[in-house]
């Protein structure tokens, strides 16, 4: 999406590749809202580390940098043995893959750009097809993120305020992103509305890089409190909520999302207010059977007891704001059942989450 | 109640009176969690800026503090002139009222105050008084906390695990609270349970008074995101549910206090877990007749763009947040539906919302 620095706007992808210094380029996300930067990785080495370091996060935007890692890793690899070839390129996948070992998008996208590589005879061969697939990739994520946008924008009217929780926005993916696709979209298509962010704590999502990515897009938002969307719900202030997801059980429709996401699904069903949930195909888990089992991860209290920002001398600082003495209880993540959820808006339409099951193979379920 | 400071353990009230030193003793609360002090106002305007600048917060701390001061006032009167004493109480009495303009309990405090004083016949007798009716408010306050702990340590079990929003605790009152009431009594009588405190962003006063008045007082607790409640009630973390409040109509049994109550309220009553509020009587409202006519505040959206907290170096400072390019709506409250709420903990017992009205006489509504 755009961003305007020093008066000066340009288009960016949260990831892409650039071929002549064989490097991936990344928006190092641990210093937005406050400092937008390009970060060059040099080697793979370099771009396992910042998906370790969380310089990029987000699925879509994990998945392509790995896709680019290996790619990048591949297209370092000097001569035209291709047994050492084979080491070495599986030395890169390990790498990338150990950053962040419980996701599967790197896996995923790495496994796409592997199987594309086996066409080639050569080396040289095999290196442009690591690179065309993992361009491909990424070129595929930007694609379905804009389909959830032409499906989710026909959800948006003219006036309507809407809800978003954490950030499911372009920064979490190669661009665009997913729960804030059909705003872009209904932007293009000339709609008003507001957006409230949910700050999101304890990480703060919400007013970091989902403000900083409207605000950047010039569309009307503001940040309110986690504790505030009841209550202007209660008013009739929020006529539609959409968030984004990390899993979504393709047995039951349930949703598992940043922590908080239950609770407003909950507040939106007393309200009568529709609630989507907006995913590409691949968060779609078509093996777990309950939500139940879903694992959530138990992050550390630090983050509850208290706050990253940027202090009056403009310097980055951790302030404890909790009393010294007590801890915390820190779940990252919570459940949604089905039926809190008005619709899940994915790249080939919008589907009640109970229909998943029903049209799995149209959604790429493999048996 | 007991706090501790450098290992050695006091009781303390967040309001008393030293007769010596005609000064006005208070916790000075906007340095809590990070460090105890007591402060001793000089005189009367001292003690009116102390309510002004939020040293001293909370409905019977305020009115407390607002009773001494005028004793306070009055004891500093040199002479004998009927007259010129009345006149002066006057402007002790308007100094102390504009320091929270909007706030009833320093007015109605007061006026207890000014109604005891006129039975003396002299000045020296009417000062006496004046600081008899106030040591008398402040000492009626803690009966009326310690009534509520009585009849709300019935509803906690052993195991149990509560949750409360912000602070209604010791901190708010002049000694035991209302919120917190019921786990003090419950602690006093061998009881063992837990205790979540939503952070209550975004003043955060959970992770901060709450969270210190709880481990002050020995009892386990641990503070969680405002978002975290949803997920903990939908696993079966969460027995019971506390919280104060800033008004309840009598009419209709609708409950005003901070933003967030609501939405905690919301949620448990989707999972069937009782939600009491703990209020004095003088938090009941017997003329608004519906909820929605309660003036919600609007607060600075600087508090939900940002934190105060302690630094590294131990330094008290704001960070900011969220993105500089943004702006927030930051609503200071909400109201809660009396179909939410089981019961309504106060001195005289406990009762349904929807009781208030028939039993108004027995709950001190004069026609």
């Amino acid at each position: 999406m755009n961003v305007t620095v020093r008066g000066r706007t340009q288009h960016y992808r949260t990831v892409a590749f650039n071929r002549a210094r064989n490097a991936v380029l990344l928006i190092e996300q641990r210093r937005l809202p406050h400092e937008f930067k390009i970060v060059a990785t040099k080697d793979f080495r370099e771009t396992a580390g910042a998906i370790r370091d969380m310089i990029v996060r987000g699925a879509g935007a994990i998945g392509a940098t790995a896709a680019y890692g290996l790619a990048q890793g591949a297209l370092a690899f000097r001569g035209s043995d291709l047994k050492k070839f084979a080491r070495y390129v599986e030395t890169v996948y390990q790498t990338l893959k150990a950053a962040r070992p419980t996701a599967v998008d790197p896996v995923n996208a790495m496994n796409e750009v592997r199987a594309a590589m086996r066409a080639g005879q050569t080396v040289e061969e095999r290196q442009s097809l690591a690179l065309a697939a993992a361009e491909e990739f990424a070129n595929e994520d930007v694609r379905h993120c804009e389909a959830i946008g032409k499906h989710g924008a026909k959800l948006i009217r003219n006036g309507m305020k809407i809800l978003t929780h954490c950030n499911a926005g372009w920064l979490a993916f190669v661009d665009i992103g997913t729960a804030t696709a059909p705003m872009y979209a209904a932007q293009a298509q000339g709609k008003k509305f507001h957006v409230f962010c949910d700050e999101t704590r304890p990480r703060s999502q919400g007013a970091t890089l989902t403000a900083w990515e409207l605000a950047q897009q010039k569309i009307p938002h503001q940040i309110i409190a986690d504790n505030a969307a009841g209550h202007l719900m209660q008013r009739g202030g929020i006529d539609l909520v959409i968030v984004g997801s990390d899993r979504v059980l393709g047995h039951t429709g349930e949703v598992a999302n940043k922590i908080g996401t239950y609770t407003k699904a909950v507040l939106a069903a007393r309200h009568k207010i529709p609630f989507y949930v907006a995913i590409p195909l691949s968060t779609i888990d078509w093996n777990l059977k309950r939500g139940f089992d879903i694992p959530i991860e138990d992050r550390h209290e630090n983050e509850v007891l208290g706050a990253w920002g940027v202090n009056l001398r403009g310097k980055r600082e951790y302030v404890r704001v909790a009393n010294p003495t007590s801890g915390a209880c820190n779940p990252g993540f919570d459940v949604t059942p089905a039926e809190l959820i008005t619709g899940i808006i994915m790249p080939t339409g919008i589907f009640r989450p109970q229909e998943l099951w029903g049209r799995r193979r149209e959604l790429g379920y493999i048996d």
